[in-house]
């Protein structure tokens, strides 16, 4: 099948390697892994509640530059430093994709 | 596409978290990550086997709520703080799924 | 729907686990957690690009031996001891597998 590769896009961040922000292919879309970076591809150093933000409206922008809706998310891998900020970062996630969340936290 | 978000069900761990233990769209079921937690939500320390059986059965109980069978799973993520626990783990998972694992291990 | 488990094939390394290197399902296919490993199955260390050169060849051997391309790829999660070595790992992979590379690194 044919893929479709998402590397610009209205408030992206910029990426000096050659890994796109996400690839469509057929009716699903693949979001490579976003963190708390600004468009300009600059780590924003922040509190655990500010970088989710930061990280999921990279995950939203790279979304809708693929065609796609925060409606239509059906998995999130998360990886957590400190497992114990599992909760705000849900709570973040949460009211922005008016969605549960089904996901896979990695404890680094 | 509709998304069935699987929150509750016989064995499931009670979350206090907006995340859901399934999401089922299409053909497919997305499964949350599963850990050694008892259906009150708290964890259960134990040997390695023993974490690791309870983790699969909460697996198992998330695929059967959302209407699907062991027998159908293709993918488990799966993290590890030591990885030479595989063998031990693998072997929890082998005769209770009765297929191989296609797995991608993490080492924390 | 019926999965074809793929156990072994040119180049794959043998392991010694009940693990696939990569399950067929539908139209996809999902390989197993690759590492520079030989065929003989032991751990080949070397540079970060030795390894990651040796892991994807591994990753491009299982998908051949399920019959899929490397041109196929979508999507590819990838854990790092040293996030700093992401720019080295990625120009492994461009080349190779001549596409962008859509991906969720997890800094171990």
């Amino acid at each position: 099948m044919t893929r479709k590769f998402i590397e610009t896009g209205p408030g992206l961040p910029n990426w000096p390697n050659p890994i796109s922000h996400a690839v469509v292919v057929g009716k699903m879309c693949f979001v490579s892994g976003q963190l708390s970076v600004n468009e300009g591809g600059e780590y924003v150093e922040g509190t655990v509640a500010e970088e989710a933000t930061l990280a999921f409206n990279n995950v939203f922008a790279a979304l809708k530059a693929a065609g796609f809706d925060k409606s239509e998310i059906v998995y999130i891998d998360i990886a957590f430093s400190d497992l114990a900020k599992l909760e705000e970062v849900t709570h973040v996630f949460f009211p922005n994709a008016g969605c549960y969340l089904t996901w896979n936290g990695q404890h680094g």
